[in-house]
């Protein structure tokens, strides 16, 4: 039969376990920020072999391939280290799954891509749409961790750590944006709706990210853009984003455009890094500090054993909250047991009151994710009721954003809230 | 190396095992409702004995007592099967085992406190409390129960049989406050306050409980209150509660009070027991229906492991949203990969979607108990910042709630908001 310190150890036991498989996740999450990365450039390189029909880039996207495989390998490696440990994770781990189900497909027909890339089969447009389905299934896979996490300190930097993604990939797809808007030499004003929406989506996720970074990291991130970088960045955005439809624009400003935002993106991925380090580092620190506490414990339950003390009625009835006891006159427990018996009733409470407190904290970093998933869940009901594309309804949510100089989650609790008056559609 | 049908697989898995957790946890909560309403039959009983200087119901309370040990073995036995089979409790596991460490050193101290009972050293009142405090310590593993559920359908049974156990708990401190005033025979102020509110907090839980319940429970509750009984009850409720502080109180209602709450307490133990039957119904119908699930996907699988379709970029980049494929002159897939990689695609969509309208619809429920947990947060900070008991921290939340005729939720929420405003205070 169980005492009250068994379970105090098998909870302590449990939040080790989870901590165990946050960090696992964790280091997941550190190979498919690589990943992504090394796509984002294959992505930038592809576009080149692209539009200049082979001539360009050729050997420097062979060689980034490579490396894409290597970082492939990392993340399936990883995905399966996670299938092996399925018993652990009852919580997230369905959802977790699901997403790792969706985007496997994706890394499994990256060789069918890449052989019409270099076959020069199709356009730059199409070929970045295939990358920028892939990132967002990449990603998807970090949300649904940082979305499990049970820890609200790790919670926070996954949230975190999630969002810097997010902008950074925002950051690429506006990289090829003005790349394509240069390229061109003309002014267009679909792109430049498109590019203002990546702008916004990107500072909206930075935003995120300086709220849940550590301050140390917040800092670095700050004072990795240079004053003089941002300038010119601004600058450029300006010219092409508030020329007129149909205007000319500097097909110089090509290339000066796509370095000075590769540099940044460079510098981004250096952030990254240090944050997937700085989550490691947290992890270790927590499993450290739950297996210290586990241990006390199992010295007071080796105690406890040895000499168990008789329970009575003031253990539980009298002393444990701050009312008087019950009775005065009871001798039936010895002093030693006594105070065994309050150290453990003690050790209860902070336990308790511990993991409350955890749990408050971790639905206020949710609030962040959630944002999101009402975004999503908004994005599927314009799919079903408008008979949408994911991308069009994407786009549709993002318009009527900018149109009504609303934030996107707005934007998206208006569309929810409307679930009730669209028509009901058998979808197909 | 796994495909993405390998990780579809496995998010079943997950599913499967967290539905099979909850079955067990629903039958340890079925246990738990059965000790309860053991224990508020024994709680009434020792005020009998007590009142009368043990005169009377010595006999009815001892055999309540063997009926209270039986269900204690059951819940014990629960307990320790849980713990046995900690691994997969990594979700809420530690705040549930947490929950249990705190009632556990309770069940402990019961053969001490029924020894007081017996030896008539307590007064009722001090029972009373005691029991009090064993019951909310069992109703909190239900309440942890409810809020680790990751099936929606099971979660809002849950919150529904939770709240029900919690009126039916408030019903029957009513009838304890009840049989006090009338057989002291006269009226005071604070008593009917207390009376009032238990009353009020009652009335919240079955509100809550119509609010998740299936339509059939909901019906069976109200037809299973009787309207002369109901009549009778409120007859009572408005002689005693409305009389001036002072006046006398006729004590031979005593009597009719007490029987006509037993009946009706009776009656709830009786839709428990559907609620609990329903709830374990329904987890074997889902675990059964994951299961089939789980079959058709595993046939699939052994499909695709026979003959491997070359992975063509359609399959996850052209054909994936309902945009365009990429080229149409892709002919290294035959018809019959395609086909099976179609219907796994789909599949993988299926079950996003699923879990997506699972988690949001989780998040509806989870409101109810979010409820709970701000009166609990409120509670915290008052006993933290003005040093108050548990019990006076509680009844100062709902004396506010009475005076400004607020929700005891919307009292927590003001006081929660206050929070920076309180003195930070060193707690002992």
């Amino acid at each position: 039969m169980s005492t009250g310190l068994n379970f105090l150890v098998a909870a302590l036991r449990c939040e080790i376990d989870a901590l165990e498989e946050l960090a696992r996740t964790s280091d997941l999450v550190g190979d498919i920020g690589r990943l992504v990365h090394a796509l984002q450039r294959e992505r930038g390189l592809s576009n080149g072999v692209l539009a200049s029909g082979g001539h360009q880039f050729a050997g420097r996207r062979e060689e980034q391939v490579l490396e894409c495989l290597a970082c492939e390998q990392a993340v399936r490696a990883g995905f399966d280290a996670l299938a092996v440990d399925r018993r652990r994770h009852t919580a997230n781990g369905s959802r977790l799954f699901s997403r790792i189900a969706w985007v496997l497909p994706g890394l499994d027909a990256l060789p069918a891509l890449r052989l019409r890339i270099g076959g020069l089969q199709l356009d730059p447009a199409q070929a970045t749409a295939a990358f920028i389905k892939l990132v967002a299934g990449l990603l998807a896979v970090v949300f649904e961790a940082a979305d499990g996490a049970t820890d609200p300190d790790i919670s926070r930097r996954l949230v975190a750590l999630f969002n810097f993604m997010q902008g950074k990939e925002f950051a690429g797809q506006e990289r090829a944006c003005g790349a394509a808007a240069f390229g061109a030499g003309r002014s267009e004003l679909a792109r430049q709706q498109q590019w203002l929406q990546l702008i916004a989506s990107q500072e909206a996720s930075f935003h995120t990210f300086a709220e849940f970074a550590s301050a140390t990291l917040a800092a670095r991130w700050r004072a990795s853009q240079s004053p003089a970088q941002l300038a010119e960045l601004e600058r450029l955005r300006r010219v092409a984003c508030s020329a007129p439809a149909g205007a000319l624009l500097d097909t110089g400003l090509s290339a000066s455009w796509f370095d000075g935002c590769s540099q940044r993106i460079d510098a981004m991925q250096a952030i990254e890094a240090e944050l997937a380090a700085e989550l490691r580092l947290l992890s270790q620190a927590r499993i450290a500090q739950a297996r210290a506490e586990l241990e006390a414990h199992e010295r007071l339950l080796a105690r406890w054993a040895q000499q168990p003390p008789t329970a009575s009625a003031d253990f539980f009835f009298g002393s444990a909250d701050r009312s008087a006891p019950l009775a005065t006159g009871d001798t039936a427990t010895p002093a030693y047991g006594r105070h065994l018996e309050r150290s453990i009733l003690q050790l209860v409470q902070e336990q308790a009151h511990r993991l409350q407190s955890m749990g408050d904290e971790l639905e206020t970093v949710r609030v962040a994710l959630n944002e999101r998933k009402l975004v999503e869940r908004a994005k599927g009901l314009l799919m079903a009721h408008r008979r949408l594309s994911e991308d069009d309804a994407h786009k549709m949510l993002r318009q009527t954003a900018m149109n009504q100089k609303r934030r996107l989650v707005e934007v998206a609790e208006s569309v929810l809230a409307m679930a009730d008056f669209l028509p009901k559609d058998a979808a197909p």
